[in-house]
């Protein structure tokens, strides 16, 4: 997993966790891709300040996650819904389409949640 | 959904987030069903503050809920795959047994994963 997928999947599980502050200064860092000069300047405060802050961020992300491991779980069922959705492709015909439909449509549904 | 039920899935997904004292006192009182007397004569501290002590636990889970719904998202994607698992159960004919098999072993896999 690359580090932005997991940095951005850390965020959505756990970013209201965070401060008000933090949230918005790391939206802008992971999410906007801002520069930490960029940053800095809007929220008045030092560059190192905005690397410090992001750093502190990501760890308390990835502490959540060490303790709930909620990323990983809802990694693996991801993959078990596509594992569905893969079966259901491979065992369509003609006949049992519609009854194929009607649980690729709960699947898609589980997708939607995670 | 009871408050027993509740208790114990705040305390699945968020138990981690509180301390081992409180994690040990939570769990005596909420899994183990043991009376808040007890639990004071066990744990050396008073009925009062065993009271306390729950109650700022379920606080202190309800908070995370509030915050990160994980509990609300989990429950939604259970009753899918139940639905999946009873629309199978509809299908199922001499015929397309395999098939349905198959797909019903990788739903009962995310609901083992839940």
């Amino acid at each position: 997993m690359d580090d932005f997928f997991r940095q951005t999947l850390l965020y959505d599980f756990y970013g209201e966790l965070l401060t008000s502050h933090q949230k918005e200064i790391y939206e802008q860092f992971v999410l906007e891709d801002l520069s930490l000069s960029e940053i800095a300047a809007s929220a008045g405060i030092s560059r190192q300040g905005v690397h410090d802050l992001v750093k502190r961020c990501s760890h308390t992300l990835q502490g959540y996650e060490d303790k709930l491991h909620l990323v990983e779980k809802f990694l693996a069922i991801r993959e078990k819904v596509k594992e569905i959705d893969r079966e259901l492709d491979r065992q369509e015909t003609r006949e049992n389409r519609e009854m194929i439909e009607g649980i690729r449509r709960i699947s898609r549904d589980i997708l939607e949640e995670l």
